[in-house]
């Protein structure tokens, strides 16, 4: 029986998995990141990690093809990691490295197409064929895959949908532009709309949770927990975020036309919160062509979706070649 | 050698051509739609037209294949016209109906689709395997194209940008929403943003041009006019056209990836009075990424890429069926 080792690389941590044929999840190992003791440490690291979880799992098996996300631009092709400022890589040939150390053939993408090829295939949209997701972390990213198959676009570039303009946003970007979508639309989106009032002297229960200097600590989850408080500025901002985000979506639902959106990342914690504002607002500016065959779900594999998804990957990967 | 038949059916005319193996047209006849005659009437004159060309063209030769591009909802893999407005066609199996009267096997498609395919595959993005090409009409429509496919989605609808909202307009578009880009970015888009700034008083040589009710026989072609007149007001609408333009475009660019923007249709005659200021501003909004891969042209068979594109799609739905 074939099984899959799906690698999902994070700032933080890396977590490996083992998967099998069917795509369950049959063992998991996390080891800390810590890419300032450079990247040849880090290949030896997962080539260990990999190793005690194909003893604990397999026992006498080994990988058939193994996965992995990166956060960064990949080129998939080549198996090489282009730029991934997290970790400090520019132009690392991870999967030739890797392959080396772990005797079979390894196949690489980015972090955020792992984690939507995951949901695709195995998770919130593994019944419809058309998938289009979403993630709202830090900032805001999301991937499409259609058939089996992530689109990629020419240049292998496509969908950086967190820089698109979208009406009603005044925020300047990490970019460098003024009114991309993820300067609202993310967990950051959030905690920057809070603290942007706080500084105007709006009132607000978060305004008491952090006052001061402390207004650098609060997060995308106090404002969740401001709106079960019933806090104004709290809905204004969810509601404000959530109507944000179905401009943009509008956009790429429209010109992607899936049959399923599936909300991931952190943000996607505040569930309806969020969801719902989103909803209403995607309803009102869709046409109903394309509402209507829309389904729209929370991502279901949460935190192991891109593990799955790295698996899942390497696996039609390894039946392609 | 083979022979191809390209037929784009309009409200007012229906031009065939016939396309040779290299994509090259070597015969074109036209006919008046007259669709009120009824579809069975329609069918029989175009099927009389495609024998008369064919006589004129091939001789003792006969048709391989032939498509055809019509205005509305199309289902392509079944052949049927599922809704064209302008023809009074529901439920129309117009490929079906054809093939027995041509003898050859037809392939039908949405025209806006078939018109970007004949420049993705023999105009202005024939260079280059990713190409995203929009008409700027009576209202606005686009097409991926992608290594000879044309992109479609989930349920075969992908891609009506006319209807995603863009900052900063604030028109009520014919779908029933507000701020769709093709209120602003298309021929009547132009003329629209003329009367209504004629309705309130506004100084401009169009005022002169049209006087009074005669405002209502202005068109694209007159605010192109008025610019090369050096009219403030016309100089103003090409601008923020042009700009609204870049910004719908900022968001297909980024989703989609192409390696050349075609730019066709009535509206695109405005050439640089209008491009230049969307270059401008695409420059500007487009992630480096996106914008170093760009090539943008007009449209390079104008009239005939529709009657091309069909052909061209009819070779090769029929190389792969």
């Amino acid at each position: 029986m074939a099984h899959y080792l799906g690698i999902d690389i994070g700032g933080t941590n890396i977590v490996c998995g083992a998967v099998d044929e069917a795509g369950r999840l049959i063992g998991m190992r996390k080891l800390a990141t810590e890419a300032d003791r450079g990247s040849a440490d880090v290949v030896s690291r997962i080539a260990a990690a990999a190793e005690q979880l194909r003893r604990e799992t397999l026992g006498e098996g080994r990988w058939t093809a193994v996965g992995i996300g990166v956060p960064g631009f990949v080129d998939h092709e080549r198996g090489v990691v282009e730029l991934a400022v997290n970790l400090g890589w520019r132009g690392f040939p991870l999967a030739e490295e890797l392959a080396g150390r772990i005797g079979a053939p390894v196949y690489i993408n980015n972090d955020v197409r792992m984690y939507v090829y995951g949901e695709a295939m195995a998770g919130a949209g593994k019944d419809v064929s058309h998938v289009y997701g979403i993630t709202l972390g830090t900032g805001m990213a999301g991937a499409l895959v259609q058939e089996g198959e992530l689109f990629y676009g020419g240049g292998g570039i496509a969908g950086e949908i967190g820089h698109i303009p979208v009406p009603g946003i005044s925020f300047r970007c990490n970019c460098g532009l003024t009114g991309c979508l993820e300067t609202v639309a993310s967990a950051n989106g959030l905690v920057r709309q809070a603290r942007q009032a706080m500084e105007q002297g709006r009132q607000t229960v978060l305004a008491d949770w952090f006052p001061g200097e402390e207004a650098g600590r609060l997060t995308a989850a106090d404002v969740t927990r401001a709106w079960d408080a019933g806090d104004a500025l709290a809905h204004e901002i969810m509601d404000r975020t959530g109507r944000a985000l179905a401009l943009g979506l509008t956009a790429a639902i429209t010109l992607y036309s899936p049959q399923m959106l599936v909300i991931g990342g952190g943000a996607a914690r505040a569930g309806e919160r969020l969801l719902a504002p989103m909803r209403e607002e995607l309803q009102r500016r869709l046409l109903p062509a394309y509402w209507n065959q829309l389904g729209i779900r929370t991502a279901a594999l949460l935190e192991e979706a891109g593990v799955v998804g790295s698996a899942i990957y390497a696996k039609r990967s390894a039946e392609r070649s």
